[in-house]
């Protein structure tokens, strides 16, 4: 399904078809009007919404805003277009000439020959105030009109240009996209509470289930992907997982986005760790360079200092310490964590983030954890006392773990006395 | 979460570590190899499972596929290498020299040096046979290993192509991508049955919903991208929807992927008919030069003619009528329609397929339906006496209805009138 908005007053007729002797003026964004390099002399159209009005003796400046960027387009107009209609939060379509800006704040700006406003906005009831910084709370009161601010337009365009990356990221390194399924039987490794799936109560059915077993959301599409690359070799999705976490916190989300791969034939966590690290940094690199104005935000509001750990971590190879190294250090520093570190338990936050500072705020690699902590599936490195598998946690500063990864047992009798052990073999009769 | 599969027996050791005075062999994917330009005259490593094995007297045919395309790569070995666990479905690493092969019916091919064996494979056991086409029926019963006959595989390559394709159109035209809302308290515009939410039975709950109110799985992201639109003028999503029709037809899937876009300032159906065609020829050119041999293979065996309808459809400009236009052709056509054409009723498929043959099996567009068969938001034309709404539908050839879309109607004024005549004032109050 396709749709549009519709919010011009302009005359209605077959835009597309030019009239004789007079070329529309060509559309652009606020965007690509700013990165123009020339000023060809052609008339433009630009459409947005009003982000400042200020009016001089003989000039009226504009600032227009359409979500294509952070930055705003300054329009110079004579005053005479001055008019009450000109408010904050209103929508406006200028036609102009682009010019370059007599002003360092910006490159270019439109020199107004027709101003009109596309749709009003009353400004004593509209619920943000020009230049005032509203608090995120009171934001998530106008879910319909947050995301003209600042703060959210940034965050979602800084998505966008995330979401991208990662599929190109993976289509340039020859991995084929996989739909997993959303609704599904299966729970994957228990990896948390369920929401189930049933034809809502309007819908006369028989007892039955819909789908003739219990249906859920997806909390991983890690078997179907295991699946996909005993054929394609190399695969990825990057879709909705859910969990019925019954919990607030930065950390629980009931619905929220994962990138998840599978590769056939690797031979050690080293290729893993490359496609990691990879994946990081070309989406890092993206952000960073098709969103300066966003990251700049950022870094100047929220968290400041950000982009230069970023560029830190960009410029550096990322480190690679074994589980048990990472225990040695965490016994040898002087922090007094809330949980003790110990051999065989599990790395807290806390740790992961002491980690990573002691490291030097480089996202770091902790290879081979306790056999006894991961599931029967992970590769044994048949190592000892200590027994260990070949799993990964990539480490990040700020954040803690952000993948994690493993080698798949392949070899059948491990396989048969893990589950055995597990005490898994009657359930999974083959 | 991040994933590997471990196949290789190979010696496990850091193998990005370069041993002094042997560089290991590059690996390649068999796309790759086959595509590969030059011999350099340097080793390789390409790994797959095999499709076939024909063994001469001197020398050693192997095909190996890893899904990366539909083709096979030719492995010519030395007899010396025949191993009874070469055989139809095992998987396999070679290492040797990709030279130019002597036979027209590929490029390259292989001279192998080493082959390892690291999965074998019971071809008794294996339900697939060797050069055998096994129907989809059949398949269906094998869901973990289908995706390794040419069918399956080549579907799949082609939908992450178009998945691609898709996200790389909007990004190129400045649409910022949503992530819209999976679980859902809105039923948009009761567009299907809806699937409820709720935590499985296995956590106890207190009586309320999980989400205070009832929640749902999406029909559509439409609402949500029209506050969207009204902030980043430009935006879509490609996501999965649902709809709990319990049908068993080719047209009614309970889980399925929609693209929906919306934009704001359109002027005319024809910038959203600009938009409709961009992405139906772009996404179509991709799939054509990326996928070649997926694209013969379902001309050969699916959709005999497929090939050139598209070809033909990309030569040519879509075509525009009205649906006024569209009742009359159907009217004066000598086709007996099961269900009878007249003005004012939804058009059938078989009417929509019939309007594409009649004009030249190119897609498409109709415009300008009858008000009272569309939503009340669609923008009306105030027309008259056959009162219509800028509506639009591309029909395509072997489909009929592919995209859908409408003006919306920004008049105040008209939408209460609307909404009044609808009884729905009652329902929203504002």
């Amino acid at each position: 399904m396709f749709g549009a908005r519709f919010l011009a007053r302009a005359l209605r007729s077959c835009s597309s078809a030019p009239c004789p002797g007079h070329r529309p003026p060509a559309r652009l964004s606020v965007r690509d009007a700013l990165g123009a390099q020339s000023t060809s002399g052609e008339r433009v159209k630009v459409q947005g919404w009003i982000r400042s009005v200020r009016s001089q003796k003989e000039v009226l400046f504009l600032h227009i805003n359409d979500g294509s960027s952070l930055e705003s387009l300054q329009v110079v107009a004579d005053s005479s277009f001055d008019n009450r209609e000109l408010a904050f939060g209103s929508s406006v379509e200028v036609q102009g000439q682009l010019v370059k800006s007599p002003s360092k704040k910006q490159n270019m700006e439109l020199k107004a020959e027709k101003i009109e406003v596309v749709g009003n906005c009353d400004a004593t009831a509209f619920p943000f105030k020009y230049k005032e910084r509203h608090p995120l709370e009171y934001l998530r009161q106008y879910p319909h009109l947050r995301c003209r601010t600042n703060a959210l337009g940034s965050i979602l365009r800084v998505r966008s240009e995330a979401t991208a990356a990662i599929h190109s990221f993976f289509k340039d390194n020859g991995f084929v996209h996989i739909h997993t399924p959303i609704i599904t039987s299966n729970d994957c490794e228990g990896a948390g509470e369920l929401f189930q799936v049933e034809p809502s109560s309007k819908i006369k059915m028989p007892e039955e289930n819909f789908f003739n077993v219990p249906a859920f959301l997806t909390v991983s599409g890690q078997l179907h992907l295991e699946v996909m690359s005993g054929a394609f070799t190399q695969v990825f999705t990057f879709g909705p997982t859910f969990r019925a976490e019954n919990s607030q916190s930065r950390r629980h989300l009931a619905e929220f986005y994962m990138v998840e791969a599978e590769i056939s034939f690797v031979e050690s966590l080293q290729d893993l760790m490359q496609v990691m690290e990879g994946l990081f940094k070309t989406a890092t690199m993206m952000v960073l360079s098709n969103c300066p104005e966003d990251v700049e935000l950022c870094h100047k509001f929220i968290a400041p200092g950000q982009k230069e750990r970023l560029e830190h971590m960009l410029k550096n190879n990322f480190l690679i310490i074994s589980y048990t190294e990472a225990v040695e250090i965490l016994k040898q520093s002087s922090q007094n964590f809330t949980f003790t570190p110990e051999w065989g338990v599990d790395l807290h936050t806390e740790h992961e983030k002491y980690l990573v500072k002691h490291c030097g705020n480089i996202p770091v690699f902790v290879i081979n954890y306790p056999l006894a902590l991961k599931p029967f599936y992970m590769r044994d490195n048949e190592d000892g006392p200590q027994h260990t598998v070949a799993a990964v946690d990539l480490l990040v500063p700020g954040v803690g773990e952000l993948f994690g990864g493993s080698l798949r047992e392949e070899r059948y009798h491990f396989l048969e006395q893990r589950l055995a052990r597990s005490g898994l073999t009657e359930t999974y009769q083959w």
